[in-house]
């Protein structure tokens, strides 16, 4: 295995030739629209720069010649036993995407979807190919993040599930192998069960977002950012998991029965948040502010690894 | 404000008392079981070392000076302003506790529980003296999560609320003012709605719960180390939040349609979960893991720190 090829030059797109180059495979990148090349050599390299920061082995210089931008679509498809898609999430344009991905690679080659949310055999339902199709979901950005989400439809061949984790065990990622298909796999369900009661509890009044991120920001996410939930109720009760769950298992299902309510996703409710939000980031302190995130991820990341945890 | 009193010598009562003390009170500790106070010194030594480490201006020599250990409740209520109560989660005892508390201390004295998830008018329903008590509650270990949540009662003063912001403030913690009273507060109910679906795709077999963790541990949590939810998904589309409730906003309704079957929290999950944390983490090796997740918090408050963020 050594040539991948990556469907898309927008930022997903970018940190996956960031992530596979640095790995030493080589990239074969294509866009619909070229313009977005105009900027790509630069934000792939600062995606590597990032990288480095973290593993200082890496080279940006060689990674950077690993990646060929702008090729063809065939061009693409006739060079690399891999394909990273990274479209738009909107169903229609992946399922015409991997209609003609189906039709110009040849058979032995693996193509996996950026998608966060829809499970791949909606997506492939009808190609001949479905077998050789998987969901490869990254978390945002996907460079700063190991965590990637290997999800196979009903017809995906173990060929393929295997040839996928051999290559994003090669490139570092943390993978997660979802066992069976479902909206959303797993980081987004996990991510929307907390938003939605994050939304109730602001909705009817109980604190002010800024309020409900601090529980996370200076509470939860502390631990959550080495330690996922069950390690976390796993160290909470003197006996680990068993005896927490004795103790404070009622206490959830009690939770479960009356966190059941609908929360009010509309526009209105939208541009309410959107108020109290730009009240602490104005709308140009945006883009800023993901860099700093981007800053902040890469800090985290050398201290799990320089204390051994990833 | 000088004196502060702490109710229990446990982990969270130790952990309160280097938080007060660090923060320039005198700390004057009760608790009905004597035995507590065998270890209770090393203890908070080394809790305020863990502080020192991520705040070098504080003085463990003067901070310890400034306890007073196993006093008598008659004493400790005659001495202090304001009460801290860390007893354990059972409502009967809290009840009782604070009965005594609302009759041995001066009018002036506000009384706050570490109650974790019991509203404080469950525990102070039949007291003359439930204007001066409120919920205090800190996250585990409080002296390494700023977070602590303010809950006051229908029935706390006003005057109540300032004075505990007041001490909080002073002592260097992020409050969450919960406006109103309910079971879990903000952050037990965000916990309880991520561990919710954790457990449901944990039961329905969709991956174990080491793959479950990592989609946090190496995912979500890396940015909720230092962003809540909210501002996670401002940063997560070109326009901010408004324009990310308006993307996929659809997608967390319907996903909230379908996380209502209440988990399963039996005592039969929690042994199938202990097996597997087990294999991970051996039962002998679960003081060892809090030691170092209490290193690892120690270096995130640090780094968020540096980073001028907390």
């Amino acid at each position: 295995m050594k040539n991948i090829g990556v469907i898309g030059g927008g930022l997903i797109g970018a940190s996956w030739a960031a992530i596979f180059s640095k790995s030493g495979f080589n990239v074969f990148v294509y866009d619909p629209f070229p313009d977005v090349f105009d900027t790509y050599k630069s934000r792939v390299t600062s995606f590597l720069e990032e990288l480095k920061s973290i593993d200082e082995t890496i080279n940006v210089e060689e990674s950077l010649n690993r990646i060929r931008e702008n090729v063809t679509v065939e061009d693409l498809c006739s060079n690399v036993e891999f394909i990273q898609e990274s479209a738009p999430e909107i169903l229609s344009v992946k399922q015409e995407l991997f209609a003609k991905l189906d039709n110009l690679a040849p058979e032995e080659v693996v193509i996996g979807s950026s998608s966060s949310a829809m499970p791949i055999s909606s997506i492939t339902q009808n190609l001949k190919g479905q077998h050789r199709c998987i969901i490869t979901h990254p978390a945002n950005p996907p460079h700063l993040i190991p965590c990637v989400e290997i999800c196979p439809g009903e017809n995906t061949s173990k060929k393929t599930i295997e040839k996928t984790k051999e290559i994003f065990t090669a490139s570092g990622a943390s993978i997660v192998n979802v066992k069976k298909e479902i909206d959303g796999f797993i980081l987004n369900r996990l991510q929307g069960a907390l938003l939605n009661e994050a939304m109730r509890l602001y909705s009817d009044g109980y604190a002010s977002s800024d309020e409900i991120d601090a529980t996370i920001r200076d509470g939860l996410g502390l631990r959550w950012a080495f330690m996922g939930p069950f390690e976390t109720i796993d160290l909470n009760a003197p006996g680990g998991i068993k005896d927490y769950i004795s103790r404070y298992g009622p206490i959830f299902v009690e939770m479960a029965k009356n966190q059941t309510k609908i929360p009010d996703w509309s526009e209105e409710a939208g541009e309410k948040l959107e108020l109290e939000r730009r009240k602490i980031l104005g709308h140009d302190e945006l883009e800023g502010r993901a860099k700093k995130r981007n800053q902040l991820l890469k800090s985290l990341r050398k201290v799990k690894i320089d204390n051994g945890e990833a």
